[in-house]
């Protein structure tokens, strides 16, 4: 048995997450579907985390276990003949047998983009960004202050997992320009995130930057732990899981 | 009768080109049928000129004639209420009788975006590039100079439309960075265009770019003016009509 660690692009629009489900298509479904062609029997890929259906990436990191020796196996080729376009292989190489996508991450990277022109949205970039309107950075930024560092996001996180600790540690939040005129990028990276929080995270940022949240009322948000009391999940288009990083 | 100017943005993707069809879906038959729920009756709308199914715009400018006085219509936000998403209105303005989309353009700029990396295409990149692998662009630039100026481009022409001169004007062939590492973008100007003829050249181009081609013999080409001596029309998804220019 040798373990593979591969990183993975996918475009999220046609796909139902990352997670493989019984009737829907999803990227771990397809990937694995792939690799039982090359393999000739069922196999299981682990992924860094989940992405919500919807949710693009760049950098997703999963491993898996092939269960023969392939010393020579071109596992990028072979993939990428056979997966869908909407999912590449970006890299793939031997790992050391401790390794684990999931486990071993120290930390990972989200980009969400904002499209902020209100007459029109570009064609082109409709299925990568939230059309939110205009904003103001100044007080999206108070904001972005205010929530990083370590913290306990609770009111961030919404149902549907267990976890141990709510507590994460968000290292960056930062802006930066778009790929056209129209839009901002804020850039998301902690030691690891809850179920949705990014999104939430960036409704709560959209809301002090349309005027009808105070950053100074984020602090008693995240004192509170009440997820009722925080702004609505944004839509996940919008959203890119861009790098995921483990200890060395 | 008032006639209107107005500036489209469209992904070509799910369009069989502009002009429109008995059967099949174009931006020009979605706009038309978005006016006449509009105005209530048959409308023709003129655009700059065609664009083949597939390519993209960013810049198209297109004219109809409203028939009824509407002073403050709002054009652009009702049309775009109207509009699949994969169209839209970036401008509308009320345009003097004698002005013409197509009759009064004096220069066009088209935007050909080529894939670089052999090993994979980013699925967020795919439905917008011409993944055409390493190419040398020192040799591309030089055939890129030979094109430049005023030439009888007929080999460079598909068959499909008369015209009465093969003669162009070519004022730009320049290369700009690609919106990722991977990617060039190549940006041709001209007082007018023949049918895929920006396809030709960069077909042209890359012929360079690969060594199947020696930049000094575009210049044999050109004169031959024999289209089956020219490389073969390069796909349409690269391709992306950027501005068109009119005389003041």
């Amino acid at each position: 048995m040798t373990r593979v660690r591969m990183i993975l692009a996918y475009e999220g629009t046609e796909f139902c997450g990352w997670q493989v489900q019984p009737a829907d298509r999803t990227v771990q479904g397809e990937l694995e579907r792939a690799l039982e062609t090359i393999l000739g029997g069922p196999i299981r890929v682990h992924g860094s985390g989940r992405t919500d259906s919807g949710v693009h990436a760049l950098g997703q990191t999963v491993h898996f276990d092939c269960p023969d020796d392939r010393p020579n196996f071109p596992w990028q080729r072979s993939l990428n003949a056979l997966l869908p376009k909407d999912v590449r292989v970006l890299d793939a190489a031997w790992a050391a047998d401790d390794f684990h996508a999931r486990y071993g991450a120290v930390s990972k990277t989200y980009e969400y983009c904002l499209w902020h022109e209100r007459a029109f949205c570009l064609p082109q970039r409709r299925r990568f960004v939230w059309a939110c309107g205009p904003v103001d950075f100044a007080r999206m930024e108070e904001a972005a202050a205010i929530l990083s560092g370590e913290h306990d996001f609770a009111a961030f996180q919404n149902v549907g997992t267990d976890v141990e600790s709510t507590v994460r540690t968000v290292t960056e939040i930062s802006r930066h320009p778009g790929p056209t005129e129209f839009e901002s990028v804020w850039r998301f990276s902690a030691n690891g995130f809850l179920k949705q929080m990014v999104r939430n995270l960036v409704g709560c940022l959209v809301a002090c930057g349309r005027g009808r949240m105070e950053p100074d009322d984020v602090r008693a948000l995240l004192e509170s732990g009440d997820r009722t009391l925080a702004p609505a999940t944004v839509p996940p288009q919008g959203l890119t899981l861009m790098r995921v990083e483990y200890g060395s």
